[in-house]
């Protein structure tokens, strides 16, 4: 169950990284599955194929998205710069902790945090 | 020619980004053309097609990262992200003229600027 949750999670970014590349009946189908949590014999009946087609086609979509990011490693790379701003965000509250008194100081470091938070997304 | 050369720099751009989408023979093209210089004709000599079909090659490959670009707005964001890093980048340097004389806050800026640094590759 853990593990379902996991490859969930891990493909709902993996689709927020590169869904724009696959085709619109492949977003779609991730989309019945995996945020609407229809079964394979639902989204069947909706779209009008058999289970197996659709089984094949979530199958064949996870598998592009999963060749995308071998290949372009953004979700990877996200992680990485996200621990990165993380780090730095602690290390300008580290400062604000210790020197803060000062405003036209903490007035800075406040607008080094708020660029900081917009590079996070 | 000053638009050839920015064509140029736009495409090697694309391609540091979306070019492990491409085929390695749209890449290889590519690179026989925008990196090594080489003309249409040396091309079409070196890889034994005709001109014609460099040409098209080259174009088809070109179009191609620009549909990636459309599509997921890497070098945009990166353009955005890199004016974002500068600002902050800036404001540190402003603080560290103010402040430097503060040997722990001087080490702390400077452990931002440096992570600063590694998120605008």
């Amino acid at each position: 169950m853990v593990l379902l949750i996991e490859k969930t999670f891990e493909i709902s970014l993996l689709y927020d990284f590169y869904g724009d590349l696959l085709t619109p009946r492949q977003r779609n189908i991730l989309q019945y599955y995996y945020e609407d949590n229809y079964t394979l014999g639902e989204i069947a009946e909706e779209i009008n194929v058999s289970r197996q087609a659709v089984y094949d086609a979530v199958h064949k979509a996870e598998r592009a998205l999963h060749s995308y990011e071998e290949k372009l490693g953004l979700l990877k790379r996200f992680r990485q710069r996200s621990e990165e701003i993380k780090r730095a965000e602690e290390t300008v509250d580290s400062i604000i902790a210790e020197y803060g008194g000062d405003a036209g100081l903490a007035g800075k470091l406040a607008a080094v945090k708020r660029i900081l938070n917009g590079l996070e997304e």
